[in-house]
């Protein structure tokens, strides 16, 4: 019998919500009254994925290959001590997250620092602790040599490259390498920076590698080969001798629909995603001309996470207004602002059986005081849902919990995991107004 | 002389950005090299907002009129100390904001707690110490009655009416009275409501008035008449003998673009936006009817804070993307999400006179990894700005802190103010990386 991971119907037993070998029932029964919404983490779903990701370019050997999470898509530290157990790399984006990262025990080398606007302070944090910098432009380039020089140090760096391509199925913003993309250097612009390192070589800097990021959901693999080819092409070795990394981020979408058809009438077409071991595997073929020297980094943050953490809901209520029924249950943009800012689907179901149930068609919106503030638009759920009914909303792993906020005076909620026992871990505790108040001074 | 108050140029003297009578560059100087992004609160402007809206509402004497400011635009602490000293009420959505009203003293009778969706114990805490409750549904009143029966206690409601109104400028998140709103109760659907309370009258509650809210960027008078108009249909002091309070919620956009024409070629249609008088003044003849009973309260928010703050940001460089000029600047969606949630506009200046630069066309975008992370497209700014330049984004005060994010692991920036004898003065310090991750459990 195979070890269940993740969250599923138990459809042989009960066809209750399951996080792992335990029902999400019982997980509300042992918390007792539990103030909601809170998030449970399946640390086995999450460490599955990142086995899932190690396995698949484990068969790109002799190749060799490393596994980064970008860091971005959630920053709960619990998660950083199971990748780095996992030998996992890093990619983070701002000072703070490189702070952590080190802080968690990270080598240097197993960090990577990205982004179009880095601060004085964070690329001296780079620099004197021998993170790798992905360099976006040239005015970023320059900052990076005068804190190299002003600390006497030899910058580690990757050049981030725009390659102008873009998946038309990905929301507009979360593309990033279109080319008016804030994001990296286009390739027929390189010439200047490369002018630059190659006059600084072995003296302040060290150009590694080169780096792109194609947006956070990826579903067309002939995108990431185009990609691929055309970073290859910039492999010169003489000009370069320590180039070595190939970083390929920005990472797979994840199946957010997969369980629609239990509350869509009738289901959107279907987009094909890759698994994780097609996406990989596309990689292989455009990298043959460089596959005894590159070093491949893949670099997914929303497919190793995203489909480990659900948010747990209470129904406070449903009405009618005009034409529409409105279920009114008490998570938010505050926890999952992706509807509200990329139109983005996210399931919502019961915890429970409710096949036998009569269903009708809701708009799911929470209590924040904006007409944003909705999570599921027209799902088909249980006519008798009522006040303190459980829902679950599927997904939150990626970009939820690391873009919340605390409008409305919203606490941030707790976040649950099981530990090797099944017993509940806490992994964040519940915000108190304490903690919301804390950085204000009143006199 | 008047006393100056809020952010001009000063065109009589250096064209420089002041904030009343304080350049922002002296009070830059002051603060030596401070961390930006930084918030910075005009409270003159601030008081100055507060009492024309008395003023306005004082004209309307012999009827009783109050201000009630709408909390979840900007909750600061100090916000609200001097909202208390000038006897405005407050519109609160949760109970953190309810509890926050209290702790900071205002009377219960004084605060109003609204939402579609109220928790168990925030309706507890409003009954139990008499804070005034805007009824949003039938389940609400259910509740509602649940906990004055348990607390043996009158709650003191409005109820919160959908008039099936709209101003078409408002953007749809921002709409709040369509007849597919997720707020409040539509008049033909109100007899269940007014059933319900006659039956436990003076029992487990008391009727005071009815809520209307339009939505929070309000530019059409004629649309808050036809609303006041239906309103006042309802006052059945016959049935409902303590009715008095109208209460008018979502209030007056404010001129976002006043000073667009300084960094627009070709500056977009205006849109009038109605004074505060005028708006005042518009409710004053649909209420003629019930001018003596009545005692109406006016709720707004952004038209009291979002014009008395700025975000003052460094530029970190700029860069070419195909066509595009982008100007990276240390601000982003974090701190001010409006741009990428509502295509939003926030006027972007520089805070010493440019009149006499070359300009260029830029995108203002900020340093998180998301291509959404944008402040303000296509914008004439000097072509010299560098690093290390100072930026100032306007009309921060509502809705741009109270949503902050701390996406990227970005911490919340520090808020400062100027005392009476102009000095600075700190509202909010800045979070810092152990704030960020005080909540989390790691083992």
């Amino acid at each position: 019998m195979t070890v269940k991971h993740g969250f599923y119907y138990n459809k042989n037993h009960d066809d209750h919500l399951y996080m792992d070998e335990t029902s999400i029932k019982q997980i509300i029964e042992r918390l007792s009254s539990p103030p909601t919404p809170f998030v449970l983490y399946s640390l086995k779903q999450f460490s599955h994925n990142v086995s899932t990701y190690q396995h698949a370019l484990a068969e790109l050997a002799p190749m060799r290959t490393q596994l980064s999470y970008s860091m971005k898509a959630n920053y709960n530290p619990h998660l950083l001590t199971i990748l780095k157990s996992s030998r996992v790399m890093l990619t983070t984006v701002s000072g703070g997250e490189m702070q952590l990262a080190l802080s968690s025990g990270f080598e240097p080398s197993s960090i990577i620092y990205n982004g179009n606007g880095k601060t004085d302070e964070s690329i001296q944090m780079a620099i004197d602790t021998g993170v790798l910098l992905n360099v976006d432009s040239l005015f970023d380039l320059e900052v990076i040599f005068q804190y190299a020089r002003k600390l006497n140090k030899i910058a580690n760096v990757l050049i981030r490259v725009n390659p102008d391509l873009s998946d038309s199925h990905v929301h507009a913003y979360n593309t990033t390498a279109s080319k008016t993309s804030k994001f990296g250097t286009s390739i027929d612009e390189l010439e200047p920076l490369f002018t630059r390192i190659e006059e600084n070589q072995d003296k302040w800097i060290r150009l590694y590698g080169f780096h792109c990021h194609l947006g956070s959901t990826i579903s067309n693999t002939q995108v990431i080969v185009t990609c691929v080819d055309k970073l290859v092409a910039l492999f010169d070795t003489k000009r370069f001798p320590h180039l070595r990394f190939l970083n390929i981020g920005g990472g797979l979408n994840i199946d957010y629909k997969r369980y629609a058809n239990r509350t869509n009438e009738q289901p959107e077409e279907q987009i094909a995603i890759p698994t994780i071991e097609e996406y990989v595997q596309a990689i292989k073929t455009p990298l043959q001309p460089i596959a005894e020297l590159v070093e491949l980094i893949v670099e997914p943050g929303r497919s190793l996470i995203a489909d480990a953490c659900i948010l747990i809901t209470r129904v406070l209520g449903q009405k009618q207004t005009g034409s529409i029924r409105q279920l009114v249950v008490d998570a938010s943009m505050t926890e999952c602002i992706r509807p509200a800012l990329y139109q983005a689907y996210h399931h919502i179901d019961t915890i429970v059986s409710s096949t036998t149930d009569e269903h009708t068609l809701y708009d799911i919106v929470g209590p924040v005081c904006e007409s944003g503030d909705f999570l599921g638009k027209q799902r088909y759920l249980p006519k008798a849902l009522a006040r303190g009914d459980f829902l679950a909303i599927f997904d939150v792993g990626a970009y939820c919990s690391s873009m919340s906020s605390n409008y409305n005076m919203r606490p941030r909620p707790a976040e649950y995991a099981l530990d090797e026992h099944e017993q509940i871990k806490v992994l964040r505790k519940r915000e108190t107004n304490e903690d919301l108040l804390r950085t204000y001074c009143v006199d």
